[in-house]
């Protein structure tokens, strides 16, 4: 379920002559520019973004760009960008900056075959390579093996599972990844190819056989990054909302909160089903998703992130 | 160009019902399956078989299937299926046979981007397992990754070139492939990621280095599976038509003919580049193709793969 709050009725015309109201005179009314952002769906904002260029012949992603700056730019840019767009951009910026190969896992292996397709194509119309292309001239060995099958992946998406499977490659999975000693290639070939509920089916059976789930002190300030990878696949698949509230939690937790992951779980998730991270959150903090972000964050940022929220102030 | 003669004209309706009489009394009229099936395109194609379907309430292909037999019937049935699905049935048979993946090869360099996705698609929908899962599941070691890394590929199709990176690459092909001791891996990376006209662009960079191509002599007694799916990823990317001139005229060569690469070229090339094929052919045997085919096979089965060429007797 969705936080974001979008009527189902607006003119794209009047909010792209609003929006830029709010750029004129001294300095910017973002106030005005939350208000009307923060509560339009994905197709809106492609309206109101094409209404923009044909009234005012300018882009208006770009102009949001020159008139505000920090956290709450970066938040509003990627909301503004179409959902397979702004997911090929935390990619490359996850490439390019040679970390965070997390970002990568996690797109891929939380959106459907066809939304990892349509992320393709934005990555190759965008940057002109072909995004399995950038992956693996920047990466190497197994890491770039589990990358690369995980980002090319078209899985079935149906529910028939095979139980014999589930147990050898349950065993499969226990050799490589909690033993260390399987053959690597083998986990990323279950991994990269297996239906998500095939999986899960895997997972379950690894449980009943060996009392612990896969992913149980599997990371120690040992792992290199092929093991983390590894675990956020893992994790992704099992349950993503589940894996997404840690994102958040440790987003918050950590000194001096890391807003990028803060923003990239809250635009992502904000038109999908943000509200059960934010419950899943509640339970497990006995503190209101909102009430922590608030705390944490400030100014135009933190209302703007509220408002996907669902709660403004 | 295309061989094939398709008139613009045609009605679906009577189509099928043409088709209905030729199965009706005592054995087939084969040259009315012929005449009609072998003279109409792609879209046509599947308009009568709908039509069809609607009028006997039976499956056309199921009913061929059932009134011819031997390679005749093979070659109607892969052409009465849609591309993306033939290539679909051709890649699981090479994957199932364990032997011929030089069609998995084939198939995945020679389409595009864009056709790649359509016959993994059809592939799910057909297998309920995904193409790259059976590919996996059934290779290993390099050649899994080289496998894997074609059939997963969505590469960049413009026309930009990176001389710097055709350079240095060309250098990691002649090690990896040539030379047998730089690192495979490295290699797979390169022809399984960069667009075409880049990977043409290191060849011919290598040919300047080297002053030979890159599959000179690349391929001997001792090759194994990886080596000869190198080879023939290698030959695709170069020039198809070139590729597919020489998979004819080994299928014609051999002592026997070898049907099953006969029928899947003129089958899947008659709407496409078969002309251009066939000039190739002449050019290098001095014999027309269509000459050559009717010397080697019979019956139908000549009948018909001579139609798809545009030479009717």
């Amino acid at each position: 379920m969705a936080t974001l709050i979008a009527p189902p009725n607006h003119s794209p015309q009047e909010d792209a002559e609003s929006l830029r109201k709010a750029f004129q005179g001294w300095g910017t009314d973002e106030k005005s520019v939350i208000s009307i952002l923060g509560h339009r769906n994905v197709h809106q904002r492609q309206q109101i973004r094409r209404a923009y260029e044909e009234i005012f012949q300018e882009d208006l992603i770009k102009r949001l760009e020159s008139e505000i700056r920090g956290d709450f730019e970066k938040a509003v840019y990627r909301w503004m960008l179409e959902p397979a767009d702004r997911d090929a951009v935390l990619i490359n910026v996850a490439i390019k900056s040679g970390m965070n190969y997390n970002i990568i896992v996690e797109i891929s292996t939380v959106l459907s075959p066809e939304e990892l397709l349509a992320v393709r194509r934005a990555y190759l119309n965008r940057y002109k390579l072909s995004m399995e292309e950038d992956v693996a001239a920047h990466t190497s060995g197994h890491l770039r093996q589990l990358l690369l099958g995980l980002v090319t992946a078209y899985r079935y998406i149906g529910d028939e599972i095979n139980g014999k499977l589930a147990q050898s490659e349950a065993e499969i999975l226990h050799e490589a990844v909690k033993e260390k000693k399987g053959s690597q290639e083998e986990a990323i070939r279950v991994l990269s190819t297996r239906s998500k509920t095939q999986l899960i089916a895997t997972f379950n059976r690894y449980r009943e056989i060996h009392g612990t789930s896969l992913t149980k002190k599997l990371l120690d300030e040992g792992s290199d990054e092929f093991q983390k990878a590894l675990y956020t696949a893992i994790r992704c698949i099992t349950d993503h909302v589940k894996y997404y509230e840690k994102v958040v939690r440790d987003a918050i937790k950590r000194v001096g909160t890391d807003e990028d992951a803060l923003t990239r779980v809250i635009v992502s998730r904000a038109e999908k089903d943000l509200k059960m991270i934010s419950e899943v959150y509640y339970k497990r903090n006995s503190v209101l998703l909102e009430h922590a972000v608030a705390k944490e964050i400030s100014g135009d940022y933190k209302h703007f992130l509220l408002t996907l929220l669902g709660k403004e102030e």
